[in-house]
């Protein structure tokens, strides 16, 4: 529709499920077509699809428009290597768009290099001015707040609040999804990345972020969460995110089968029922949220048979409604969060 | 000691005690003599013996080298009248220190006046340079690791911090207090305001304090604790705070009577049997804290006897040993927390 055509940069890390997990969510849902990957490593081959190439050079017979940064680094900061290839994207005069906390707008050199060669430069988890905290229009918006947590990060809260949120489009239900972080930004083309804003200033992100969901015309709103209430580095933006967005639902997320936090050894996740007890705990005491349903990650798992099995296991453990929205459709889980509102 | 000599700048606020906080914590507990306090509605008063004057001139006679804004707005932005105030101050050759979100530092006319003048800006609330995500080291530090958690703000978080960590020096114990706020940074000379980093990087700059406080000779360490897990706007901070820090032990404090969060109107403070177990749960799977003690703020209770009956109360409703350390000294609850540390 807009006539931008994405090459996607995810040198060294188009591999990864979780670095990569931006240049996934872009081309599963984004709006613009990706017409190649750069991926020096796995130059040739290709991913859904879509050709792998090696350098900026070898992507441009595919006609790309804007490079974006397919990457979510820890810490948010390009590897050493990067800056070559952004410049070179930039002397080919392709836009470049970036989800990490290091700005290249803020970037003297990418800056002139941008202007010499008529490029744009976006940084998309920067955050907009003016924010601060709350002011309570949280509590008096006139929708439905529907928030996913997890036990975990890179587990898919994006990936099923998206899958939801298309569904009950598809129902001709008012439903927008709320972007919460680059990738949700990248694909929606609005919201805030609540996890670079000012601390202090969390909560009132996350406000605004459902008071425009509502400007954009939605009695549902889906929220994308961010990181997890158990995560040993992230936990205080997915706090911040829980009171500021102020759900009146929460859905919870989990892999089958984890029972320690990626990438943090001897972190324990604790069991799903007494995950969803602290989230109905921690929610706001002036709107007290339960957990609707749990959303199970099974793509780990070959067979559907096998996956039905451990999304039965998970339900039975938690005593909730489960399904994993994006192997069986999100129907299901619509359906039981529908029912918690009354008509 | 520094030959500092420092003038409040309590325009509007000196005599609030929620948004004054800061200037109390330097009068009472800050390095260097406050000499005169600027709050033009309460010209000719004193408080605490510290003449209250109308205006930088009117200060000047009292021989400050520095003049420190002791206030902390909402938001953390300035009044505007207050622009022409520090200007004032810089003219009139002081150094200007801050701990708002906006940054005096980065305001090109005051730099500018303040290079013409030979005086220095500093803001409190700048974060340092390199704050990432934790890396694990918070759970390698060999100390033991004490933070103060409560039930609002502005009750006594800093101040019961401060008061066990002066009653464990006078004890001769290695003991260091870890700054987390404005206020806490002016008072001890080093830290890192918590609030004011990008969410991302909440937990890393709390563990970042605690390696710090061990480096500074700290096998105890209190740490500041900032907002309320049930505060509607600030409980991010707190819980990237207690996840960065990895307390082993909490204490709660709590102001007598409360049962609101203040400025807040619909938002509970649940029960502090409720409040305890919470934090219980949200502490580290990976270092399970428990809270070792109530601190109660009784200031607004006249007589001791009241503030006595006030502390029993409490301390029977959520069985745990209680007091308050600023009426009636910290050595009882700095022994009940001495008793949970193995010798």
């Amino acid at each position: 529709m807009s006539g931008r055509r994405i090459l996607i940069l995810g040198e060294g890390f188009s591999h990864d499920p979780h670095y990569g997990k931006t240049m996934r969510g872009i081309i599963r849902y984004g709006p613009d077509p990706v017409v190649a990957i750069l991926d020096s490593a796995r130059a040739g081959e290709s991913h859904e699809g879509i050709p792998i190439v090696g350098s900026v050079d070898d992507a441009l017979p595919y006609g790309p428009t804007a490079a974006v940064v397919g990457v979510a680094t820890q810490g948010g900061r390009f590897p050493p290597a990067w800056r070559e290839l952004l410049k070179r994207c930039l002397e080919a005069g392709l836009d470049v768009e970036s989800g990490l906390h290091e700005f290249v707008s803020d970037d003297p050199e990418l800056v002139a290099l941008a202007a010499r060669h008529g490029a744009t430069l976006r940084d998309l988890r920067k955050p907009p001015e003016g924010l601060n905290v709350p002011t309570g229009a949280n509590l008096e918006v006139d929708a439905t707040i529907v928030l996913t947590v997890g036990s975990d990060c890179a587990i898919g809260k994006k990936t099923v609040a998206v899958e939801l949120d298309l569904e009950a489009r598809r129902r001709g239900l008012a439903s927008v999804f709320v972007p919460t972080g680059q990738t949700g930004i990248a694909i929606a083309g609005w919201g805030i990345a609540v996890d670079a804003v000012v601390s202090d200033f969390l909560a009132g992100a996350a406000e605004r972020l459902v008071v425009e969901g509502v400007e954009r015309g939605g009695k549902l709103l889906f929220v994308e969460g961010q990181g997890s209430l158990v995560h040993p580095m992230y936990s205080g933006v997915t706090m911040g995110l829980i009171h500021g967005a102020a759900p009146h639902l929460f859905v919870l997320c989990h892999r089958a089968g984890d029972v320690e936090i990626e990438g943090c050894p001897g972190h324990p996740i604790p069991p799903l029922a007494e995950l969803v007890e602290l989230h109905e705990r921690i929610s706001l005491p002036a709107r007290k949220a339960p957990v609707a349903c749990l959303a199970i990650n099974t793509a780990a798992l070959e067979g559907d048979d096998e996956a039905r099995a451990a999304i039965a296991a998970e339900s039975d453990a938690a005593g909730l409604p489960a399904d994993d929205p994006v192997r069986f459709g999100a129907g299901f889980l619509l359906d039981t969060i529908l029912s918690h509102i009354a008509p």
